[in-house]
């Protein structure tokens, strides 16, 4: 196929996902109306070919993962997203048909997350799609949830499972190949993060710190402690698997690591006051939201995140999936 | 010097420079408040090494042109940008000091601007810097202006200077070696645009139709007559010009060219109806604005841009810097 120039582009893939107020995307910025008593929460993560995805990812599941990890920063903050703005750097290898499939992604997305285009940028990335998004969500001041508000004696909680992001780049990248079903399972769940939408009203609710797992639970916990100048104890046992990763993980126990401090699980981790942790877990049981108690926070001493593997509590050195 | 994680760099350069409501970058996103009867203006234009600026350009410079470019769009629609979101594609040879510099042009023009950052990302972008901003400005909804509006009759204005940054490119790349104090003055003015921030309230108060022109003069206002469905025409001599390319253009003639379509001016160019002109330019002069009548809207007639040389008008072909 052919290319297009970059107005080109616009006018045929991005406008028909533009929001109200946003001029069809021909103009130079949008308006963003804000209701009364509400605030606008922004969030904004950039992903880059060859660091948070691989180059034959296909391009529809990577423009949903742009927004998915912006969406999951979101939920993890109680609230659900409704627009975003994107600059997307387009490799010189780029014709018509890439962005096509790109902006049918976008445009699953949008549907399956109630979202539309406020607009944005287009712009030459010779060497590799980077594709930047700016998501915005409106909430009640009141309902955001910070890191910042965990203490002693809250419980820990995590949504969704954990770790087949992690065993799913190993399957990208040809260091593991497990059957077939496992495989496809693990692969996808790389490819394309799943955010627990229905959690942002309770999370709201009940948590008093929450944050999305990006870059591996152990170290991403260990951030909310230090925001929240906090230390926690995560119990390894019941940190909750998929059958494909509990699998992996009865073949070999030395994949633990993966699962603790691989990145991508895009899951909330929240802290919640052991007087509303039932109505909490029967609150996201009922929306569907898989949701495990896997942990305590504890007054700080200086420790950060210690884990306890069969009642021994040990400390794991490279904690963090950190992207340089 | 060494070079520390992503983490240490954002606890070290960024944080100083965070908003209230964004929890000094500690987490997932921030807040903005709307105050009741406002709306939210949002932009997003990003800037790539090689592409938008040069290998050798001063990084607190890049870092203030990824800024100003944004800010160029806000002015444009009425507004003062007043905090912003970004996503930083840190290069693999970036050192700390690179780092610091960068972060020392953000914090010159927070103070210049009154801005503050809400928050954003950092990551890998091996070959070459990438910086996405995404602006934000508070405007009565009523005031916002967009490219839609233009009228025939409307009178066609321009803010500041036009071309210097299109020799400024010429300078930085080699193919232009004007004597020594032009030489400083068109490079800088290439590496650091001025758009026009005390023009803001009164283009809301009086354009028909506004935008910035970050690609070229005469394909701006070409878009500006499509998203307003009229014509244009302009006249080459009124063109403001700066001392510097008067002086080129009085050697060679076929400079024009640049001034015309060459890019990164980031002036307003604007509409405006004639019973107001002279008031318009009357507060833009209070305000130390320099503004320029160039030309006249006219009812469409499938034309769009049409350039008054002497008296005859011409077109020309290639009408506008695409960064594709």
């Amino acid at each position: 196929m052919t290319r297009s120039g970059e107005f080109d582009w616009i006018a045929t893939y991005l406008a028909p996902l533009a929001a109200k107020n946003s001029f069809g995307l021909k103009d130079d910025a949008a308006l963003l109306d804000v209701p009364d008593g509400q605030s606008l929460i922004v969030t904004q993560d950039a992903i880059a070919e060859g660091i948070h995805f691989l180059p034959n990812d296909p391009l529809d599941l990577v423009a949903r993962k742009a927004l998915r990890v912006n969406i999951s920063d979101v939920v993890a903050k109680g609230a659900r997203p409704h627009a975003y703005s994107m600059a997307l750097g387009v490799p010189d290898a780029w014709q018509d048909n890439d962005m096509q499939l790109f902006a049918e992604g976008l445009a699953a997305d949008q549907a399956a997350y109630g979202l539309s285009l406020t607009g944005g940028d287009t712009f030459r990335s010779p060497e590799r799609l980077s594709v930047s998004v700016t998501m915005f969500a409106l909430i009640d001041e009141k309902a955001y949830r910070s890191r910042l508000g965990a203490k002693p004696g809250d419980l820990i909680f995590v949504t969704g499972t954990i770790g087949k992001a992690a065993f799913g780049l190993q399957v990208a990248t040809g260091k593991l190949a497990p059957p077939a079903p496992h495989h496809d399972f693990l692969l996808n769940a790389y490819r394309l993060p799943d955010p627990p939408l229905a959690a942002a009203e309770i999370v709201a609710q009940f948590a008093t710190a929450s944050m999305d797992i990006s870059d591996g639970l152990i170290g991403d916990c260990r951030k909310l402690c230090t925001a929240s100048s906090v230390d926690a104890v995560l119990v390894r046992d019941r940190v909750p698997l998929s059958p494909a990763v509990a699998e992996l993980l009865a073949q070999d126990d030395t994949c633990w690591k993966h699962v603790l401090t691989g990145g991508d699980d895009y899951q909330v981790l929240c802290a919640v006051d052991p007087a509303d942790a039932s109505a909490f877990q029967r609150k996201l049981g009922a929306r569907g939201v898989r949701i495990s108690h896997i942990g305590e926070i504890k007054a700080s001493n200086n420790v950060g995140v210690a884990l306890d593997i069969n009642g021994v509590e040990v400390s794991i050195e490279e904690d963090s999936y950190t992207h340089f």
